[in-house]
């Protein structure tokens, strides 16, 4: 048998692949990565097709035994890829073929490479998802034991709206802050990959098949909830990737901005934390530097996952059913935005804990630049006054402030009823940090209270 | 009072703002659609001040006549909307106070803009998602209905993978795929809704407030599920916005695909159906053209929902916490992806039944080009030659039939029995469409006993 | 004649439009921007068709005097445009027959929409970007003469690198460094706009027209180097768009960089700068705020630019030739990226120089830090150390400051030689901020000596 | 010496790096492709050390001398590459200091990896579109080689708008149109290399040096047409690399377009061309298939080139000055980008002359479907009728041939006259394809004698 005649769709071409083109279509140098889930299907298809008398029961022996082998040789490396063979699905199945003979021809029987493939991309998909998620807890974890660390004595730190300091923080709360938002991202994250777990396995082609297949019966042994109810759609549809990707592109934004603020805090300016070693880089012609590189890399790889999911967006606009070749430009984007994610979260997880964080320039921060000059107005607005006054009032004590030189803690009581006559004694503690932090203890507020109390819910949400 | 000091925030500012900048930052022009909502909120927010003392009964009840009369104003387009006011939360609050004096001012108690405009922005969502759905089940219900209309007698038209002719299928199978890829369009965006159904209203700037607030008041009030836990993440988060951009990228993705097919499917060379003229469009120079000008726009305008992605994902890269007025940029891009897909939906409800469907070209079509070949090397498999050999053996008969000007049904036996000893009478059969349609019965396949169970299963789930 | 024959393409229509499609078709709300523009391609058209002889010299002169009066009443505002005619084209022509009658169908012989509409929106985006590089020049000016401004004395700062102090520079070579990237932005939108200055006019639906037209004289007449030489590609292509929102997309990016220095430079931390208050807002709760609204939103919009880009390439995406409707798609995102680049450009301009920059936290931080290291390291390459050893000499003098709390310029010849041998009195001097800033010499560096230079390069090259 | 110490930067470090972080920050298995092009920025440096005395001769020569081997054997694939080296510039180092001794760290004397990675990325890039416009030409050659193979006797087939059948055109036309785009996108690559040919090296890590280096010599020996002007600017600007991929996108958008209408000619419904069997692939499980599926790869790239700008523009929004480690993300999706628009291009360039077209479908396609319609109108528009009358009239005409399953050229003259009085004896002839598609005549048009005209200077263009 000539090698063309060994394609698996060579019958009615009477010319062989050109060699750029073979190498432009072969897809096995990155969809390799699908081979023990192929052969997972493999099995799963090889067992019905037994169990429904379309194989007997020694050739569905067979080609388990087969394929078994394949799976060894692969996951010891002995596997040899060919180019020829074009892609992950046509390497397994012709070394089966050469270790069992024509019956392994006969694993393909109501099946076709295109919910063959769509079958391995969802259970690959469902497998990492799982490991992004346990990945996830362990980052939301360290972000609460972090959290709770620091909340007693309570590190204070300034937060910051449009980057001025706007209100005192804790520490903690910053740390729950990212929490919250990794908690909806694994939400995200879990969505797509329930949706995603149904099974496109039996839709063959595109129509389905003659052969008196069960597809309940393969969905149930691969650990889908169901089979698809459409085969043009089981094998014509990317929008499980392209709902990971949104997810996965969302999950790493949230991740830069977490970055963008390592960057910012062990920045000289901010001096409020020490990056350890082991995450920091230096400079090959400045002695003096220490980068923080590792966040910055989270920061950027941003790009590349939105860049994913662009990629894959356009792809998919305006492709007629069912399956297109065009479809093949699924999986690098997937693979790519998926290790990213996970290496951001394992880096992050691990580079966290090692922080030093320094109280006083967190706290001298946190105090100056009159982030206290709500509680004045707040002051005036309880005693009466309309906010709206309050705050220019307040506003107007600010601008003398600068003007001269000083802080808030620096004004006498004089100072404060030269602006409004209803500023009493008791207006002076609230420029003070140590009395200012407890008042905002509104619900989901800073105050040490209600983070202690945000801890414990966390703490409960997360199994300990 | 001079207009500076009218600022909201001008207390401390010796200097008028620039008129270029005012405009730059001025948001009223576009964010004016949340006014209703902005009401709804601060409606909340008053009843809320009264009931914790914060406020008195009286004023409450002042502030809440106000803000009725504002939304009256307002509805019956007699609001004057103020551009040195910058944003609709300003000017209704300056309305308000025009209309009840200075107590006006204290609606503003315990509150910022930032955990307003998230308020807002998560209200106003909310009900466009759940204007959303609705018109997504309507065209849901188009699909099953479409696909009841033409499945007894079936209307066959051929299934396409790569556009090239693959085996036939019911067109309602096809109104079927796309009633799939809607359900799961449909789940994404309850998701997305779900989720973002927390209150960020008494988080005030970031850190909370020193009021003694009922968040849970507002929060039930308002309909959400419950407050949202952390101050800085409930001003400083915009996922919410990203995971329904996302979800309505996909959707208009979908959309796409279907248009694409529309367009395909009433050009000429296909010749499938015909759209109704209220539809289409012509040609200001040629007299003849019948464009599916609506199809390709619902096309085209995938790019601008994936483009409203993009945009506030760049936008949210790397921002630190709270918030930044680069969210600001939230909006546009939100409003105009929710309007876009919500028209493409409105307009496939509209145009789909008005398709005219042309049974004989479809049909003619079907069975031509081959697209039963498969049936053959089905039939040789079953037959216990192994696939791969079935395949080879067929891919012959067609480069045969291709060869000689033939179709397969002027194939004799003899002919096929000359490719293959395998083949015996039956084998005729398989190359006419009517015998064929009915194979492709595996669950989930193309066979009209399938298709009619499938449609079984939607009117369930539609709730017919 | 009924509204329905009324219709440029009625004719072979037996129902009238869907209310819906109507809307959704209509692109009359956007694209009336280009009257102006569609009203001189119909004056150099009509100019054309008489005097080729289409139409006689009176008729010509009929046109030309309606079109000037359509032009007058669009000036004044008088315009009344119509939802039933769909786009600009057909508004003005309507328009035009009420004023010229019937003679007025006679403008639109030898020319379709098709080549109409990529005739206006040429012209129209030539004109703008010769505005937009009036402006880029307008802020190359200012960075130049900010530059000059402060490059005697020169005023220090830090340069950095991953956002850590690395070494001082000029706030003249600062501003510099952004003169030279604008000045390849506008590189750019002068390629993007010599490129696309070529008449399709004339191309007609498609194929070219029978009419003894002529294209040189359009083209002339309209200020374009030549005609299309592609009636397929004329009416089909819109890389200029892609290419002109691609260079708006980077130059954006630009300014988003230097935004957020800005921000940077303006917070408490870094205070090296402060802002006017014209520029600036403040906060609703917190007196004290001011914000670089105006920085942050120009960070913020190249999102909105960027996501343009991508929006109009999705739709460009697998679309065949020639005009399809999606194109309609291609107007908003440009009218878009153009408005918020320019706007960005004034901005930029009017506010830089109303920075106040603080010439004493400038040069303590460029001092501070370690950010001279890399001089003591080259001093003892300059002696013969291999550079790397020298590097690693100094990271370590640098580690023991860090740990005794010193700055390098605490450091005595002593401590230096207890490092290595080589050092000598004369490396003290290069610990200080005033010696060190002068040794940075090489062309295109931060010496004064050559930023000097670099200031009298860059007004030459803007015409001072 | 220990391994923490040979790192570039190790002297102030007392920690090792964190494996996972050593290996998210190593960029080597991507930059590795830069190797070549290190080394000849190297040995310019090199050279120039020497020239200026900064290094002896004798270093000077050993450098050369190490540095041509390493060059060789990285040529001959020995060269070893290390993980904890991090990246090119590190294992190209180290490697020359093994073999060279101590004085290979004098190498990096006056340089930094900023400048370094700078100049690198640029050379590489440069010689990349030099291949490029090479490929570009080769398929120009082709898109005009083919419209001369197929203008006499010519070739017809439909030209479509909106994919409806519009008026007749040429094949060479169609070629000539992808001609006139791929013109116009070879111009932007020109214009992107051109505004990157300057060099950064000397720039050092962002401030320039203080050693007494020669700029010029550099760049004139690496072929830059100068040195960059601003140290910061050199290091910290990408927007080389952003309008590289954006040029490149706009490339692929247009190849995806003629990959569309491959896909669609070669489909059974269009039945215009046939592939050659050496660029088609068959189906696993459907014998007769034969799918374009490099045209459906080259159409889906077009999205992973778009995803790649999207991905850097995301990266370097907001980054500020100079280098940040974000940039290390340039690097993939520029080498990607490359790749695939290379690749796309050499595969057009191969498969379009194997392409065999179908004369007979082609030419009965362009006349039925009313396609000469538009020459009925220009008709009595010719006869002095306003374009717009005529054009309802011919509306009307197709209106009551589709209503009686008729075409154009079925119509009698009473026919004809029974619509418009004007109509003569000389009407018939329009309503033939041989007389109509000379009629389009118009410069730029369809007609066979502007199209020879249009192949003429084509082929001047391109030197035949």
């Amino acid at each position: 048998m000539s090698q063309e005649t060994q394609r698996t769709w060579g019958g009615r071409f009477s010319e062989a692949p050109n060699q750029l083109a073979q190498e432009f279509n072969a897809s096995w140098r990155f969809d390799q990565r699908l081979a023990l889930v192929d052969i997972e299907g493999s099995l799963a298809h090889a067992a019905m097709l037994a169990q429904q008398g379309i194989i007997s029961p020694e050739e569905g022996e067979t080609l388990r035994q087969g394929l078994m082998q394949v799976r060894e040789e692969i996951l010891c490396g002995k596997f040899v890829w060919r180019e020829e063979l074009e892609d992950v699905h046509m390497n397994v199945e012709t070394r089966l073929t050469e270790l069992v003979g024509p019956v392994g021809g006969k694993l393909h029987t109501a099946r076709s490479r295109n919910d063959q493939v769509a079958t391995d991309l969802r259970l690959w998909l469902r497998g990492e998802l799982t490991g992004t998620l346990a990945e996830l807890e362990a980052l939301r974890k360290v972000l609460v034991s972090q959290a709770e660390k620091y909340v007693d004595p309570p590190l204070i730190l300034p937060g910051y709206t449009h980057l001025q300091r706007a209100m005192p923080v804790l520490l903690s709360h910053w740390f729950l802050a990212y929490y919250e938002m990794l908690t909806r991202d694994a939400g995200r994250i879990q969505d797509a990959q329930r949706r995603l777990n149904e099974s496109p396995l039996g839709a063959a082609a595109l129509a389905g098949t003659g052969f008196p297949i069960d597809r309940e019966f393969t969905a149930r042994q691969l650990g889908f909830t169901r089979p698809m109810r459409n085969s043009l759609d089981a094998v014509g549809s990317r929008d499980f990737v392209l709902e990971a990707l949104a997810a996965l592109a969302i999950g790493q934004l949230t991740l830069s901005r977490m970055a963008e603020e390592i960057i910012l805090y062990t920045s000289f300016e901010f001096g409020f934390a020490v990056l350890p070693d082991a995450f920091s880089t230096g400079s090959s012609i400045m002695p003096q530097k220490k980068n923080a590189d590792i966040a910055e890399l989270i920061r950027g790889k941003a790009g590349r996952v939105v860049g994913s999911f662009v990629g894959l967006a356009t792809v998919v606009k305006g492709l007629p059913l069912a399956y297109n070749k065009d479809f093949q430009e699924d999986k690098e984007p997937l693979f790519d935005a998926v290790d990213t994610y996970r290496a951001s979260l394992r880096l992050l997880t691990a580079m966290l804990p090692g922080l030093v964080w320094r109280p006083e320039p967190m706290a001298k921060a946190a105090e100056s630049g009159f982030s206290l000059a709500t509680e004045l107005a707040d002051y005036l607005a309880h005693k009466g006054l309309p906010f709206r006054e309050a705050h220019h009032v307040v506003g107007q004590i600010v601008r003398y402030c600068i003007e001269g030189g000083k802080e808030l803690r620096d004004l006498t009581l004089q100072d404060l009823q030269g602006f409004h006559a209803l500023f009493e004694a008791d207006a002076l503690e609230l420029t003070r940090l140590e009395t200012a932090i407890h008042r905002r203890n509104s619900q989901g507020g800073t105050a040490p209270l209600r983070v202690r109390e945000a801890i414990e819910v966390a703490k409960k949400e997360i199994g300990w």
